[in-house]
Order: structure tokens, then sequence, then C-alpha cells
């Protein structure tokens, strides 16, 4: 046991870095001294090498540029500084690896002319950002650059001589730093945004914070770590890791910018691990960073990032993510899940410690299949607002995930999309959520920025699998209001085999109306797949009109119901709130039958959503399109159904997923819904009594009490199809 | 060399079957005890053996079954006795395989049951087909049950006793041959199709000449070789290689069908190869069967063929090509290649001598990748019927493929489609042709059958990249005409390392109109991917429109001419000729400058399409779904450029591919086009001069002669931009 803990004091000592000694950010001496000795031995530690050395010596065949800024993102000289700062980090990790000197000297004549030219420069000549940069348009790529510049110089640091150290620190270093914390006369912007609770400044507080450590200057680390009064109260990085995740390390604004602001997190804790270890900055906040990393990897579906609020398609391979998994590995290497990350979807690995960490225990065969599981993430900094419920087929065969999602807002990227759901199967969306309307870095595409239409369509509550009551968006699209309010998780329970379940309550997005939303995951004995039964409900006491959007990917199959497909011409279904941008494809009603069947085929499996109707609601069918001047939209497809002049009404749906559909053999299968009929039995403010029934005579009925979540409440109800008694909020029966 | 001449003498005794042996169709003994010999070392074969072994061992487990036929396709009796076919043929191979008597029981079982029911049955009881069957709806399908069947007997032949061969040949066996050759009282269809040149007659000769080689019945053997009168002059399998494929090996309704129609073929050679080694059947006509199979491995990008004629999206998986590739390996070993597509693209083998040679040879790590070349594919019997063109990239990295099709019409699965190109790139389809309106097997969508949009829209050609005069299909889209005639390629050249080029003419298919198209794909050292020229040139004394459609997948990035969105109403773009289905994105002028660009992204690359114009010319985007009731119709996208009131126009286009798009890192470059300016210098019926100017003051020139394709011809053409002289019908400058 003594001996034990002598190793493990042994190998923590190893890891630290002696106060003073360079490399000491994601470079250590002992680190390098192990990859060097162990070059050609670990292959995709090698590989990971060589494109480093390959950037390197990229670096060296150009010219030295350092122009005078100019351009803004995308531009000349937004370019060219920041490829600067990726040819130092490759010269500098080539010099600490090869020992040539050549790489080395690059670094240092780079520095020297950014030590030249930065005490010459005002603001940047752009001036489209509250907080311009000097050596870019917005201060935050400033930061992004003395993060990245910090490591190069930390390389090449010994390298370099006193008086060379002494110039670029005074000249660029210290100015550069102080530039981010407090801005320069004309502009003190920086300072607020430096202490705010946001990961804008999570970047500045990392560039100071590593080029401090650089420098030896504990004063200028302690204000990157508490904030530019150094008391911790108002700003910095430890206090940024308690404000910016919820308990279960989940970020407000989404996994898809998750992805982005864990990056200088992980990059500086990297950092603080080895040079102040005494903060055990991995363990703080009951391992917040590990939790962090470990939400966002259960976020996504297929190794892409589940799209709510803005968001595009990124996933696991994303440059951030290879900083994030490679850092948590490091952190703890009892994490093997994460090498299946590395191995499976990143396919390189840092050319730093946890880099060679990660690819020789990847070498070694340690890698674990990276497991996911059901789970609720609270929302808010308490976990007190509201959350993503993430439902895990209990199979991964079965590979499906159905989200719910009952947060607060998320700041600016969030949509208006309270209780909205999605589902994933078989590797494909198939209930999805838009994500953002942008075209990111194609300048013919609104520069790159977010469209107009993100703020129109992809915003908007229509554009979501969720109720728009009155046409109108929840909070009325009012950011300000959204982010007073969130929605509350009533219960989740995904401990039983046959089934797992979430109820979400939402009472403010939309006045006077209040909503709540279960949805169950069910495993019967008789359907080829797992069921969803999916409970809207509206409670209102004054007449309004609901409508019930569920965006599906794949192609129309059939309808149950007689339709009127627009055939020569084709208008929009509204004027605004979202309603613009959709074409009116087709609509019907459902006399024959209460129960509305839509049936559609994504990849090689079919879905059918039976929804409750009567021969009044409209079932409408929309796609994107219509008010789209520059075709910024995406081609993307809704069936809706809408009840007019109801105060309460509940939408209730089976969602099937069926059948198998190969074309290369010519098979196909239980092409068709097995629901023949879904329908309530009981719908009062109390109680929801859901009936629906399959062929073969078989049933499934999900009671639920909406008007108390107590587990240990009994409930009756008398219905014409017989008494329902069970305890607790929801009772799941089948035959 | 004696020794090596015995050696070929043996092992082709050894491939061949004894007279009177069995098995001889697609197993031999001599194959069977090597494979026997084997089990346990060639893991792809065993994997084979094992799911037949398992098919067998679910057939042992089934009661036996076997209906009165009922049913037509997709019902229980057609069904079940597809998978009886298919249950006999894994349980034949079974019982050669392991030697135990319960698989082998369980076919002759199988087979009393059919002569027990066959000789009860009259002709099927749906009566839609014009040749019925008789355990099933159509001929077409008894015959495919015969060829399986045939296979599964000579697999228990030996086992079964004489007197249970002899019921099941008298009262199954005979009979059935005699029907799929001669039919029945009250319909003799059957003899019509049996003598065809058709694919249905390929599975009828096939059917009733591998049981006429089981049965060792010499006169049947000759009647599916050579016809019911035994003749060779009117029908046969022989001829149908004469006639069937062109003599590049192309079949004239297109890849699609060509998969479909090489099975019967490839098989029942296979079994001549056993049974009458002396017709050296893969040899004939210069091993035309060969030549079938590498050819329709050419026309497919990324294991997929091209999509042209009725064409749904199949591969190399699809278990069609198991058969021609394993068969065709087996018949010539020395094409390598042919186990890269097994290995690669499809996964399994066959559990015949020819899968195991297969298996074992990929085993022996003797696969070669599977090379793409630019060719030209001949079509009509004697290769003078036009032809579809397919230029490859000449770097394999590039991976790109360009197609002009300038074929005849394709029998009854045809398009009218004259001179369309499709281009692919980077693993996508860029520019595309819509293939077939169908939902196979889809029960819904008008029971699976190819849908009416099929016949209004996909074979209509505006669906197309080619021409269409004054809003009317090729030959008026009357089916009888086109087959009348053809399209001709005037020459094609792949040879020059910058330049591959093809063009074709067509004078037919618009009256009044002749129509020339030359296509080049041209490398030139300022661009960053190979560039393609497209010269549409129209011919006519009388004014006409001209609508030039490209049809694009992807997302439009921008146009540069302004256009007019619909925003709140869209309309359709024409009331007939495919043009009913389109509705009217957008449409423009561009009135300030004379070319009209269009950039759209697919996948991580931009694709711009630059044409010259005048302020005259519509310039409009359209997509499918008007008329389109039953939401039949895929989404499909396309810009058109459309001149009015012209007699001679030529649409001359640069199409570039360009750019990287890579949101992971979030870096793009190269995102527009670099075309300056497309114009027509001289255009003239005898020449036309076409000038493409590029970013960096770059120039590329095509002179064409459009009267002659003489090689030898000298040419001569003052224009405005000087003098240009060449010889040959083209050339290529560029600076």
């Amino acid at each position: 046991m003594k001996r034990l803990l002598l190793t493990l004091t042994l190998s923590l000592a190893l890891l630290t870095a002696a106060a003073g000694e360079h490399p000491s950010l994601m470079l250590t001496r002992s680190g390098v001294a192990q990859m060097r000795a162990d070059r050609g031995k670990v292959p995709a530690f090698d590989a990971s090498i060589d494109r480093t050395i390959a950037g390197a010596d990229a670096a060296l065949r150009e010219r030295i540029e350092v122009p005078v800024p100019r351009d803004g993102g995308g531009g000349y000289t937004h370019e060219r500084h920041k490829l600067n700062y990726y040819r130092m980090v490759d010269c500098g990790i080539a010099w600490q690896l090869t020992g040539e000197e050549r790489y080395a000297r690059r670094v240092a004549d780079l520095l020297a002319a950014y030590a030249e030219l930065y005490p010459t420069l005002g603001f940047h000549p752009v001036t489209l950002s509250k907080s311009p940069g000097r050596l870019f348009w917005q201060t935050l790529n400033e930061s992004v650059w003395l993060v990245h510049t910090a490591m190069a110089y930390d390389c090449v640091y010994d390298y370099m001589t006193p008086s060379e150290r002494e110039r670029v620190e005074r000249n660029l270093f210290r100015p550069m730093a102080d530039f981010l914390m407090n801005g320069m006369e004309g502009n003190r912007e920086n300072n607020k945004i430096f202490n705010k609770m946001h990961n804008h400044a999570t970047w500045a507080t990392s560039a100071v914070g590593m080029i401090g450590m650089v420098m030896g200057d504990d004063a200028l680390v302690d204000c990157a770590l508490y904030g530019s009064d150094r008391t911790g109260r108002k700003g910095g990085f430890i206090r940024q890791l308690d404000y910016l995740f919820s308990p279960d390390g989940y970020f407000t604004e989404g996994a898809y910018y998750q992805r982005y602001a864990i990056w200088p997190f992980m990059v500086f804790a990297q950092c603080i691990a080895h040079n102040r270890p005494q903060l055990d900055i991995f363990a703080y906040r009951d391992h917040i960073l590990q939790k962090a990393v470990s939400t966002l990897l259960q976020l996504a579906y297929e190794g892409r990032f589940m799209r709510f609020n803005d968001a595009l398609e990124k996933g696991y391979d994303a440059q951030e993510l290879v900083y994030a998994v490679n850092i948590a590995y490091n952190a703890d290497p009892t994490d093997k899940m994460l090498l299946d990350v590395a191995a499976r979807y990143q396919g390189w690995v840092l050319p730093s410690d946890a880099g060679y960490r990660v690819a020789r225990d990847i070498a070694r065969g340690e890698a674990q299949p990276l497991r996911f599981v059901s789970r609720l993430y609270r929302d808010g900094r308490e976990g007190d607002a509201g959350g993503v419920a993430v439902i895990r087929s209990t199979d991964p065969a079965l590979n499906s995930a159905l989200t719910l999602k009952a947060t607060s807002h998320g700041l600016s990227h969030g949509h208006f999309d309270k209780l909205t759901l999605a589902y994933y199967d078989n590797g494909n969306e198939v209930l999805c959520d838009y994500g953002a309307a942008r075209w990111l870095n194609i300048e013919a595409k609104y520069k790159g920025h977010y469209t107009h239409e993100n703020k129109s369509f992809a915003m908007q509550t229509v554009a979501h699998n969720t109720l728009v009551v009155d046409e109108a968006s929840h909070f009325g699209g009012v950011y300000a209001e959204s982010m007073k309010h969130h929605s509350d998780i009533l219960y989740a329970d995904f401990s039983r085999k046959d089934m797992q379940i979430v109820s979400a309550r939402e009472t403010n997005a939309c006045e006077g109306v209040a909503m709540q939303r279960t949805v169950a995951y069910v495993t019967t004995p008789f359907l080829q797949y797992p069921l969803i039964l999916d409970v809207l409900r509206a409670e209102s006491d004054a007449e309004h009109r609901y409508d019930y959007p569920m965006w599906y990917d794949g192609h129309l199959v059939s309808l149950n119901f007689p339709y009127e497909r627009a055939l020569t011409a084709m208008t929009t279904l509204g004027s605004a709130n979202g309603y613009q941008h959709l074409w009116r494809q087709a609509a019907g009603r459902n006399t024959e039958s209460g129960t509305s069947c839509f049936t559609w085929i994504k990849g090689d499996r079919f879905y059918s959503l039976s929804t409750a109707t009567t021969p009044a609601s409209e079932l409408v069918l929309a796609v994107t399109g219509a008010n789209d001047p520059d075709f910024n939209l995406r081609h993307a497809r809704t069936f809706m159904v809408r009840e007019r002049g109801r105060r309460d009404h509940t939408f209730f749906s089976s969602l099937e997923s069926h059948g198998t559909y190969d074309l290369q053999v010519e098979q196909s299968d239980n092409l068709t819904a097995s629901c023949r009929a879904v329908r309530l039995v009981c719908d009062t403010r109390d109680y929801t009594v859901a009936v629906a029934e399959y062929a073969g005579g078989h049933r499934v009925v999900l009671c639920l009490a909406n008007a108390t979540a107590d587990p240990a409440a009994r409930h009756r109800v008398e219905t014409p199809e017989g008494t329902f008694t069970w305890t607790g909020p929801y009772d799941l029966s089948m035959n």
C-alpha cells in the first residue's frame, strides 16, 4: 500500500512541471523525453508528430508575414494572423521533439516581428464589434491567438535569449494580456468581458493565464483564475466553472456551443494541472470538467451532436473535441471509453502529453466501447432550470434515442422550443430539429453569419416538434421574456425494462396556456421495435388554435385519410412567426376514423405516427422554402395536426418504427403500421388515460396523473372502458 | 511446356462434369470434395456455407407448405413458392456439403409435394399478365422458380430413388419445361417469349436448359440453347448472346436492367461450362459475357450503377452481381479486379464452385483494385446504334466521372433523354439523372410498380440534362418513334493528358432541329480540379424555344444575376411533358454580363456552372413536386437556361469543381468560381469556337468543326478575337 502511494506520488510529480520549467503548458519536459524515446513505437502518435513537423516545415518554406491588420474574418490579414499562430505552435512542438534549431528560430523570429508590430497598433480598423481587438476585428480572436501563441512561446522559452524574451514580453505579451483584461483607452469593454460568466471570458482568461504561466507571472495567473480583481467574487476561470455548467455538466446553450466552449476550458485546465497542481482543477466542483466532457459526448447520435438551439452538423471529429477528449483522458485514464471516441471518430491525437497517452493506450488495446445511457441533464447553475432528457434504447443494437427538451432559453443561441422532442433511430434523424439557419464560412451566404431566416424561422416555435398556440411562438418570440423562465422536468424514470418515461411542464411560454408533455419509450412483446407514446397536453380557460408540428426526415409513404395536394399552385401556411417560410403542400381531414396515421420511410426503415384526431382536426403537410429570397433554408418537411377553438386539448400519438426495406435483395416486410387506434378514454386536468391498440388485439394503456408527480399518490379513474387504478404519476400496462 | 499443357488439360477435366454426373450445375463433384476438405480454412467461404446451412436448418424447422396458387406478387402463396425454392437450394447444397440426409430428404419431400400439386393447376387465378404462369401470376416467376429448383434437384439427384425421380420429372419438371417453352392450351404466349430476344427469354431458356441438364435430356438443353425449334435461327440462349449485348457488352436498357439481365446469363453459362464444355461458352462472341460483366462494373460510381433510363439505386452489392462476379471470376481467374469487387462491395460469395474460388483467392491476397477507365460503350447489336461515353479522371484520387448518353431508346425502360449528360465527383452525384419514379415493393406506392410519374415525369426530356425544344419531349414522347432511331457518337478521344472529349449528334428527336453536343473534361494547370466544357448546339431553320435544364444535387450557394424568388405563391413551370411536375422557384435575367454563373455546394465541394447568356435569356430554378398527388416524386432540383425564338443556338458552359468546405475544422477555401467569362467567338454550322476565361488571365479555347469529324481535315476560322487553325474535329488550347 505504501509502495503504491509512493508510486502515485512519484507519478504525480512527473506529471506536474517544476516551477519555472519549460515547456509546462500542453507539453512537459518529462512528457517530451518520453515522446522522443518512443518515437516510432506508437503509430497514431507518430502520425500526429509527422503532421506537426509537416506544418513546421511548411512554415519554414514561407516568408515571415506579419501584416498590419486590415481585414475582417475571412480576409487576408485575419487569416494570416490565424495561420501564424498555427505555424508557431507547430514549430514550437517540432523544436521540442527534434531539437532542430531552425524550428525554434522561426518562432522567435515571428514573435520578434509581432513585438515590432504590436506597440504600433490601435484598435482594428474594422469596427463592427463592441469589443474590437488590435490584431483582429474582435478581441475574441485575439484571445484565441494568445492561447496558441502562449503554447508556442512555452516551447521555445528556454531557446530564446533573455533579451529576446524581455523584448517580446514587454512589447507583445504583457500589453496584449493587459488589453485582453482591461481593454484600452477608448474602449474598456474587454474588462467586462474578461470578468463575465461567458465563454468569451473563458478564452480571455485562458489566454492571460497561459501567458502568465509561461512568463512566470503569478499575478497574471491569479487574474485569470480569479478575475481581474483577483478576488474570485466577480470573474475568473474558477468562477466560470461554477457558473457555466449545470451540476450535470450541461452547458445552457446546448451541445453545439458546449463543443465550442469546452475547448479553452480543457486547454487551460490542462495548463493549470501542470502549473498549479495544488488546485486539483479536474476534481473541482465534483469533477465538473469531466462531467462536461461526458455530457457532451452523450448529447450526440452517431458521433454527431444532437441538434437543438443554434446548431450546425458537428460531431466528435471537431478539433475542439480532440482537445477535450485527449485532455480528459489524460486527467482520468480510467475512462477507457474516451479512447473509443478518439480511435473511432477522431483518428488523430494532440501532439502533447495528453495526445501521447491516448495514442499509447489505444495501441495497448485499452479502448472500451462508448456506452450511451438514458439520462436527465439538468440545466441551470444549480440544476434547477429544467433539463434535457435523453432516452436511449436499452439494447445498444437498436440504436435509438429520444430527447425531450425542457430547459431555460439557452442565452442568445436559444430557440423558442419548449418541450420539443426529437427522435433518432437506425442511424438517422427521424423526428428532427432544424437547428440553425447558417452556412458557416460561406461568404455568399450572408458572409457566413447566421442568416435572417435563423431568427425568422429556425428559432421560431413552429420549426420544432412542439405545441404552437395561435400561430405565435413561445414567449411571443421575445428573447428577454424567454430568458426569465424555464420549463420543469416533472419526473423521469429510466429504470423499467418495458418502458422509459419523462414528463415536463411549461407554464410561461404561452400566455394563459399550460403545457405538459409526457413521452414514453415502450418495449412491447408484440411490435418489431420499441414504441414511442407522446402525450402533449395543453390547458387553458380560453379558446385557442393548437398546432402540433412533427418535422420528419425521409419520404412520405402514405396517409390513412383523404387529402388535397397542392397541384398547380402552392401558397404559404401563414404570414409570421416562421409560418411564412412554409409551403402548404397538402391538407386533409379524417372523417372515417379517430386515428390519423402518417407513414414515412427513412433509410431502410418505416415510421408511422398515429395521432388521435376528430373530423374537425386539420392535417397539414408543409415544407420550408417560402419567403426565402436567398435560398438560405434547407429542405425540411413537417406533418402538422391542427385543432381550432380548443381550451384543454391533448395530442396523443403512437410512433412506431417498423419494417425493413432492402433494395439490394428486393425484400421488404412490415411496411404498414400495426397501430389500429389511439384514443384518450379519460382526459381531464387531473388524469389522462391514453389507449393505443395494435394488430393482433394488443393494447397499451398509459395512465397519467396530471396534477401531481407524487410517487406515493394513489389514483383511481372511472372511464367508459373501465376503471384504472395506479400509484404515482404514471402507469403503463399492455396485453 | 508439355507438362503445363497436361496440367491445364487435367484442370479442365476437373472443372467439367462427367456426363450424367451430379451435381453439375453450380456445384461439381470435384468442387464439393475440395470445399469439404477446405472447410474451416477459407473464412469468407465458411461464412457462406454457414449461411446456407442456417437457411437449410430454418427449412427443416418449418412445415412443408406448397399452397394452391392464389396471390399475386407480394401475397402469401407467391412469397411461399419463392421461399420454397430458396429453401430447396439451401437444403440441396447443405446435403452436398454435410452429407446429412435430412437436408436431401427435405428437398425430395418438397419436390414430391410440388409433383402432386402441379398437374392439378391450370393458369394462375390472377390474370393480369399476358403470359400467366401456373404457380405464379406471371411465367417469368415460374422460370426463376425452375432455375433455382433445378439447382436443388441437381444436388439431390443421386440421393433420390429412380422412382422418386421418375415421378417429379413426369409430373413436375417435364410439364413445367414444356409450359415455359410452349405455353398451354388457351395461351401460347410463352412460346413467343421463349424464343424472343429479351431477358425474360433468358430466364425461360436457362430454366429449361438447366432442368434438361439435370435430367440428362439433351433435347431440352438443345431447345434452351437454340430455341424451341432447335435451329438457333429464331431463339435460344446462344442467339440471345448474339443479340442482347452490343459488341462492347452493353445492354440496351442500361446498367440498372443489365444488372438484372446478367443473372440468368451467368448462371446458365456456368451450367453450360460444366455440362457442354465443348461450347466454350465464356469465349463465345469474343468473350461477350465477360465483357458484359466488365461493362456493367464500369457503368457505376462508388459501387452504385449510374442512373439512366428506368433505374433505382442499386449497386455491386445486389445479389445478381454476386452471381455475375463470382461466375465471371471462375471463368477467368486472371481478372483479379473482380476479387476487389467481391471483397469490398459484396462481402459474401456464392455457396458454389465459383464462390469458393473467389473466397479462396481473396484470402490468398490476390485481389487487385478495381480500375475505372474512360470508354465508349457502343449500343446496338452491331455496335452501330450510338453509345454511352464515360470519361473518368485520369488520377483515380480525383474520383470523377462524366457521362454522355447517345444511344438507342433502350426498349420499354428507355427515357427520352438524347445526349443527356451526368457528372459524378468527390463521391457524389453532382449533375444527376432522376432515374425511375418507383418505390419498389412498397405496396402503398402504387403497389410497388413504376408510378404514373415515371411516364409523366421521369421519362420526359425535361427530367434530363439535355435540350428540350418547345417544351416537348424528344420524339414527342412517343416510344414507337424513339425506338426507330438512335443518336450517333461522332468522335471520342480519351488519349490526351490535358483533355478527354466526346461528341455526339442527334437529328431525329426534335423535328426540324439537329442537336450536337461536345463535352470535354479538361485538366488545366491553373484550376484546382479538372474543368468540364459543355457545348450543346441546336440547329434549325425555324424559330424555337430551347431549354437547357441542368439537374443538380446539393444546395444553391449563389447566382451572379438578380432573380425573383417565388415568396408567397408558387406555380408550375408548364402544363405537360414533365413541366407540369415542376414548381417554378425563381427566375431572373442577366443584364450585366454575358456569363451567368450558378454555384452550388454538394458534400464538401463547390460547383459553378458558368453559361453564356444574353439579356434575353431566361434563367429559371425549379423543383419537382407539382401535380404529384401521391407524393411519389423525390425532391429534385434544376437550374435551367431558356432561349426563345432561336434558330441555331449553342449553349456553352464551363463547369468548375472547386473549393473545400470542412465544417469540422471550420475551414473553407476557393468558394467562388474562377470563371470570368464564357463566350462563343464563332458559332456557325461549320465551326464553333468557345472561349472560357478564368482568374489570373487564363484562357481555355475549344475549337470545334461541326460539319465533319474527319481527323485529317484542316480548319481555319477568322474571328474578332483572331484566327484559329487546327486539324481534325476539335482543338483545345489554354494559357
